[in-house]
């Protein structure tokens, strides 16, 4: 490959995003968007709320431009500057250069299947370099789906133990965020003030209502009509993370308990698939331990 | 109206329902569809589920009948006699004699108007001979479908005194059931008492979450992305009587806490619209603090 | 009231929406958000998208402004000014001043009811000047809600003479868009042209499935399993205007074709309403005869 | 094996399910509870339901029975007998002798994987013995859940002759159902004929509308807001046999074409699972090109 053919790859149209939440105030928008102008980029789709009670503006714009390296650190240095006169947390992605997710599982399968098969069909723009599992159980979808499988030994090590290999295998594989696709593990509150919104959880109920163990059980008898799943970051409180994404299915009262089980994986898959979605096009806000998902 | 006039209407075609409940066995559908096609009853919609997690039966059959008194006295009576071998409970209802309901309000309209509406469309198959109020605001709307309106002043005496004029108001309109049309005024756990299963309460959450105050703000601030309603029997303990219906709905994190409000008032009339059709049909079994309701 | 009273007044904060189509380009947003900024307003919401397939761009800002006349003058002096080199078709609308819309009625209620309520609730910012209808039965209606209701013969003339007499109506009123809610009556292709864009209609089925008469009879005889509502723009095509908003329901296989037409209520004033709300809010784009509605 | 246990084993505690349906009349609930008595049934779960317009009655019983062949022989005999005197369509069918079912499918794996995934987590009672495509692009998946897999070579042979290959191939394996899981090729009349009732298709539109061919293009061009998918039986008019389930799934209109491909997946696999359990629990009634789905 010649240095033409090298420019000519680095400045490849490519699509971006810009990310920005701060306190609200006059002429924001026109500001940011002539920064992306003055870069010579074209959005494509802009989303923008202002949270009239809390007076906060979060703001996601899209954008097509013929990057180069030079180009999108003078928009970096722009975007400071604006952080100097008026504080802003932003973030700018190219969507071209997909994120390394890891994969955690313990024996149930829907939510794993689910995610390898959306990310074939091309709805996840992500890889995912890894599954680990204290299980070995789901290790033959792994070699289906040709990934590599870690077997992360619970019982015979620590909690910290087990932590601190994970972290090693997440460093190795250069990963950026983690899924946990119904490991039945609970992470500790130190690993996940590490990865702060960056470890997204599937609960297998429709929260802030029935919380910890077999909430499927509670539903049941309790007569509700309606199941649950919720997609939420772990934070330290257990299952009290930012809400990501909820949806509830009918239930009819001829219904078993293990019907529940079984419907609620059907809800448990599509609100992970959809939370990660959401993750991936960084289009979660958070603020205040809730999130803002513009869509 | 001479003798034969007399018997003729009392022998018009009419439609009956039969609802029963007990511990399940063998045989029991076929001995009471025995029963009702002893009396020459034509079953046009049977309902039947075994909860075989508690081995409970229930059983709802509307059937058409060439009803006289004495034919229903000697279903009663077959019934009656199947209670001394196996104990079930059982009732019996005419779909053609209407139940009386009472409907009270505070100063909100959305689900006094469903209801009226509703009604009016033939759509319930009930009566409402009065509206009582705790305020004077919805006064006009009874006027306006032309029904009984009562105030009951809750501030200038005690709820005992507030509650024993409550009573003799339905005891002088004959009323059956009493519907909680967001009346924002509790009960008292002696009157629910009273009145079991047929105190119909619509909460303005999606319970067995954000319970009491302002669920919706509570809501908001958790960032939950569905909001919900729930219909419920109101019992000594407040919104945690047997669900009868629920349903959600989608809100975005571009909502004020108001538009929650707002959209709830849309899922509260329909949540309570469907519970009392179902009160009205018959579906709602009560066991052991949850219903199951057939449809 | 005094000069300087008057000067306030026309000076009080107010909210504009600001919607503009064309051709995409680069640098849009920049451009307008650039303009809303240079005369002072805030944007509180923006939507915004590109349809790559067909190269169009959609844009609809929510601003707040210190308005007064001379200011909102510049800006379209502007909005003009871009016109000239890139053209674009554009509207500014204050939403203070609420639009006045007709209802056209015939003899069902619901429709009717959900706007007149959802508009005394305050979740449809408009005014209602008057009821018209082929029928008398719903004046009683019209006078709960004290608006003027006018009945308009449409058996004793011809189509050519009742339209001119309805457009005598609208005109006097200063009605901007018209309502059809549940009106039986076809208005004529010359009538539909004369306001594009400005008749919504309710269709009882899910277009473009089932078209023209007894939708829900059609619809029972195929066994379908959902069942719909559609609000569209009249056009002279009949119910072939561009869809504004729908929605299904799902039906059971125990329904008779008259519980369709009963739920199906439920889904036209649903439908209906969410259709004018979004008509209120200016967030339906019309092109190539289909909408882009930007929520 | 001993004869003891041979009788031990025929005499295992089962559960079986009667489907009838027929003209409605008096007493026939009675009358087929009292059958499944009479031979010791349990009933479990009852479903039934008269079409009073068209004066169909439809019957579905769930019963747990220590069946031995001589006990079925006689159930049998017993409904000949009604059906002398009252003709019925009845079946029989004992729930742990699970049917055996071929999938057809061509190029797209999400409806296979669907299929396979409800399968080995106990949500679809039957066996899959073999897939035959047209490709061989999924025969990898094939292999992963160990099932034959079969090339139909539908471009060197006539289509008379692919479909003898096709039924030779049924006949081989012992298949009562075939499953059209996004097989792209349209089977002839004739072989429609030859398996009534007993072929589904899954067809990527909301039916009776955007018939044909690519309905998601259609759709985005008249900007629907709902796209839907349909399952139904085939029949020898191409999309136009008895639907057995849909469903629809809301779309922005900020979405592209191939969002409108690929959001409709969902729908599919979830329709056409949904209609597969339908039929393996016997649940479908086809009376005069239409269901009649009791659940």
């Amino acid at each position: 490959m010649t240095t033409t053919d090298a420019n000519f790859t680095s400045r490849t149209r490519q699509r971006w995003v810009l990310k920005i939440q701060c306190q609200d105030a006059k002429g924001l928008i026109a500001r940011f968007a002539g920064l992306i102008q003055y870069v010579n980029g074209n959005i494509v789709d802009l989303y923008q709320h202002t949270a009239e009670d809390i007076n906060m503006f979060f703001f996601l714009a899209y954008f097509d431009i013929d990057s180069s390296e030079s180009i999108m650190d003078i928009l970096k240095d722009k975007l400071d500057a604006v952080h100097q006169t008026h504080p802003i947390e932003w973030e700018l992605h190219c969507l071209q250069q997909v994120p390394r997710l890891a994969i955690l599982v313990s024996k149930t399968d829907h939510c794993l299947y689910e995610l390898l098969l959306k990310k074939q069909d091309g709805q996840l723009d992500c890889s995912f370099p890894l599954i680990i599992s204290n299980h070995m159980d789901l290790e033959p979808i792994a070699q289906h789906f040709s990934i590599p499988f870690f077997h992360l030994d619970v019982k015979n090590q620590s909690k910290a133990q087990a932590e601190a290999e994970l972290e090693t295998l997440l460093k190795k594989f250069s990963i950026e965020g983690v899924i946990m696709a119904r490991y039945m593990q609970i992470l500790s509150p130190d690993f996940c003030r590490r990865w702060p919104n960056r470890i997204i959880n599937i609960h297998h109920g429709f929260l802030p209502a029935f919380q910890g163990a077999k909430p499927y059980h509670q539903a049941w008898n309790k007569g509700v009509k309606l199941i649950g799943a919720t997609a939420h970051f772990a934070t330290a409180d257990l299952d009290q993370g930012p809400i990501i994404y909820q949806e509830t299915l009918r239930v009819a009262d001829t219904c078993h308990i293990q019907d529940f089980v079984k419907s609620g994986k059907d809800i448990e898959r599509k609100v992970l698939y959809h939370a990660v979605r959401s993750y991936l096009q960084h289009r979660i806000f958070v603020h205040d331990s809730r999130t803002f998902v513009l869509e």
